[in-house]
């Protein structure tokens, strides 16, 4: 039996969990508000007053959590331990060695890994990529985020930044992206950019309920109004989704001319729109079907919702914990 | 020491050769027209036959030669030995077991592999990969090939069609390609993207000496004819290279999402146009900066030119001899 912790850390909330690397089955999660800006030092020290928590509460011993993992939204030095670069978190991330400040508190054998590769090494372990040994995820939220897995094992790439999906560029001189470059997938695909096509559906006049839903407060509409709206029926609501979907199915066509891996996991907010979603993408799949038999390539949801991050990060402090 | 034979199945011509393993030295090499169209018997029994020859007319003796490779353009089922779709070969090239048949023939233990992984298995062993673990590699031509490495280990996907990035979506409802799928990249970067870009250029009376080059005989322009209006400063013939070079920038800058890898690696026939196309590159690659160290990623030409294909599959094969 191995226990580790597994915490990932989000602009908002801060969950963490103890995980038995056996079963997967996380306990005590306990989330707490980030407080980004009350600066790394501070964040990390209530995080390790969190682990200390979590050990107390259960009924382990202190000697039986063998490793912790901490998932952090932005790339990462995995190999140092270090934050690089930290998307949407106040408060001086960059440079911040997470991995040695939480094991000289802790005493216990820290790594840390981007959010979302978090979640593939999860989803890879207990969740939607069970038995199998390549996959690429797909986490679509406030962002595109992915993973890439080959051979079982998770790639990294140069300096960890393999599987950013969501920046591959898909329309060439295309939207402005908040990572500099025009054109990324985040821009057609995330919530943010169903949102916004919503909204400006309304302000154009279209005939549609989206607008009532939200007594005309645009500000209001989110991916999930626009998905309500869809599932009732209208039109442009649906049409919302069936254009992020092609693009999505674009980008997942990339992606398998790239790897051709086994399956393909969709996740994040914006995936639990379901058919919504999953319908255009197959249908932009079948596009590629003579260069790659897309038939062998599963196409599912992500399983473990919100907690493939914690347990992910868990799963991957095992791993580096083994390999020592 | 190990000598293995490697042989590069071409639309016009098969190439061949003994390679010593241990240096990548070929020797011998032997070209002889395809004639694809005789069916594929004859082509594999000439392909023996020519074995046969290159052995009797090396110094080595029959079981100095651990292995045959042979590199087949289209997909194959790796395997297996038996090609699944070939392009550009008339004479019912499906579903061929051309590992077997030439093993039987010459009892030397043979296998097959996609052109242009055989390329990048050449390029990382003896060319401009050496010394690095993963690499992307681009070979333009008639078509766009690529190859994928990654902890150097060559990838293949689920049926051997990882790497295809030719055939990446560029540009969503784009040009049709031959693959069946709208936009591919072969469509905007390949000699016949930029022949037809010029053809369109002339004919639509744009200010250009392409058209006197070739006395008005449009169909004669081909990507050379452009090169050297574009080194001899016509604005047009660079124009095209550029927005070639800006295409296949954005698929490279794709590709690095995917994989960030060590090198990228640009081959074939168009490559030769050097900076006219490797300018352009590198300036749409600065777009994703913030996202992948770009500056870590070396952009390099292939090195092995038109033999990359046979040393690369000769390897392909000592690496199957080797793990059997």
């Amino acid at each position: 039996m191995g226990y580790y912790i597994g915490c990932d850390v989000g602009g908002t909330n801060i969950r963490a969990a103890i995980v038995n690397s056996d079963s997967g089955d996380s306990f005590d999660l306990t989330v707490q508000p980030t407080n980004a800006h009350e600066g790394h030092e501070m964040v990390l020290a209530r995080m390790a007053a969190l682990f200390e928590e979590l050990i107390a509460n259960s009924n382990l011993r202190r000697d039986q959590i063998q490793g912790i993992g901490i998932g952090i939204p932005g790339k990462v030095d995995v190999k140092n331990g270090i934050t690089n670069f930290i998307t949407n978190l106040p408060g001086h991330w960059i440079n911040v060695p997470v991995a040695g400040t939480i094991q000289r508190l802790m005493g216990i054998p820290t790594y840390i890994l981007n959010d979302v590769r978090s979640i593939t090494w999860g989803e890879l372990k207990f969740g939607a990529g069970r038995n199998c040994s390549s996959m690429v995820l797909y986490a679509i939220g406030t962002g595109i985020g992915g993973g890439i897995v080959i051979n079982n094992k998770l790639l990294l790439g140069n300096s960890g930044q393999a599987g950013e999906v969501g920046h591959m560029t898909i329309v060439p001189d295309g939207i402005l992206c908040n990572c500099g470059n025009r054109g990324c997938l985040e821009q057609y695909a995330s919530g943010p950019a169903i949102r916004s096509a919503a909204i400006k559906a309304v302000a154009h006049g279209a005939t549609t309920i989206l607008g009532e839903m939200v007594d005309f407060d645009l500000n209001r509409i989110t991916p999930h109004t626009v998905y309500e709206a869809a599932i009732s029926g209208d039109r442009i609501a649906k049409d919302i989704y069936y254009q992020a979907g092609r693009y999505l199915g674009i980008a997942i066509g990339n992606s398998i001319v790239h790897i051709e891996p086994e399956r393909v996991v969709i996740g994040g907010g914006v995936a639990e729109a379901g058919e919504l979603l999953f319908a255009p993408v197959r249908e932009e799949l079948k596009r590629i079907a003579t260069l790659a038999p897309i038939e062998n390539i599963e196409l599912v949801p992500a399983e473990l919702g919100n907690n493939a991050g914690v347990i992910g990060v868990s799963m991957w402090a095992k791993h580096n914990v083994m390999a020592e």
